[in-house]
C-alpha cells in the first residue's frame, strides 16, 4: 500500500473523530437512559470488574480508562455517590488509594453490558475499527 | 475474516479509545505550546480555511467539526477574542449566523498545519487508522 499523504492522513484523522465521536455519543444516550451511566463509567466500572478482587490503584484505573487524574477523581466520586465504587487505601501504605468495586456496582455493569455490546455490534464501531 | 464476538469488539474499542485520547492530547499539547491552538480549534480553522469564501453556517460548521452547537460556541467565542474567525449575518436570513475565518485566521492555520501534520505522521495515527 503506498505511504499515506500528509494530507490523506489528516482527512483519515477528521474522519475517525467523527466516527470516534458519534459513537460515544450513542454510548452516552444509551447507557444513560437505560442505565444511568455514562461511557466512561462504564468504562471505569468494566476495568474494576474485570481487575483481581475488583479493585485498582486510582493511577492505574486512570491509565486504564484513559483519563486523567482528576477526571477520574470527579468520576469516581459520582459513582461513590451511588454506592456503585468505594475508595480504599492499603494498610501497608496509606499514600496508595485504590477504587473497589462494590457489589451494587457489579450489578449495574452486569445489567449495562448487553446495551454496550449491543451499541458497538450495531453502531458504526466495526467501521471505527475497520 | 471471522465476525468478532462482542468481547473482541469491545476490546478493540476500548483499545481505539485510548489510541485517540492519546492523539487527540498529543495534539492538544503541541499545538497549544508552539500555535496557541487546541486540537478542536485546529479543526475549526481547518474547516473554514477548506470551505469556500472562508466561511460556514454556524449548524454547518458544528457537524463538521464533530462539535455540539454549546461547544462550538464558546470555541468560536474563544477565537473571536484572538481575532482568528469572526461571525457574521446573512443579509437575506439575518437568523442564520456563519462563522468566517480572518486574515489572521488563514495565517495561524498556515503555519499551525505542520505541526498538526507531524504529529499525525509521527504519533500513533497510523496505528489508529489500521
Amino acid at each position: 500500500m503506498a505511504k499515506p499523504t500528509d494530507d490523506e492522513l489528516a482527512a483519515a484523522w477528521h474522519d475517525l473523530m467523527g466516527r470516534y465521536q458519534r459513537l460515544t455519543c450513542t454510548l452516552d444516550r444509551e447507557l444513560g437512559t437505560a442505565h444511568g451511566l455514562s461511557a466512561s463509567e462504564f468504562e471505569v466500572l468494566q476495568q474494576l470488574f474485570l481487575a483481581p478482587d475488583g479493585r485498582l490503584k486510582m493511577a492505574s484505573l486512570g491509565e486504564r480508562a484513559h483519563l486523567t487524574q482528576s477526571a477520574l477523581s470527579r468520576l469516581v466520586t459520582r459513582l461513590e455517590a451511588d454506592d456503585l465504587v468505594a475508595r480504599t487505601s492499603c494498610r501497608d501504605d496509606r499514600r496508595a488509594v485504590f477504587a473497589q468495586i462494590t457489589d451494587a456496582g457489579r450489578a449495574r455493569y452486569e445489567e449495562a453490558r448487553p446495551t454496550q455490546r449491543r451499541v458497538l455490534r450495531e453502531g458504526d464501531c466495526p467501521a471505527v475499527l475497520r
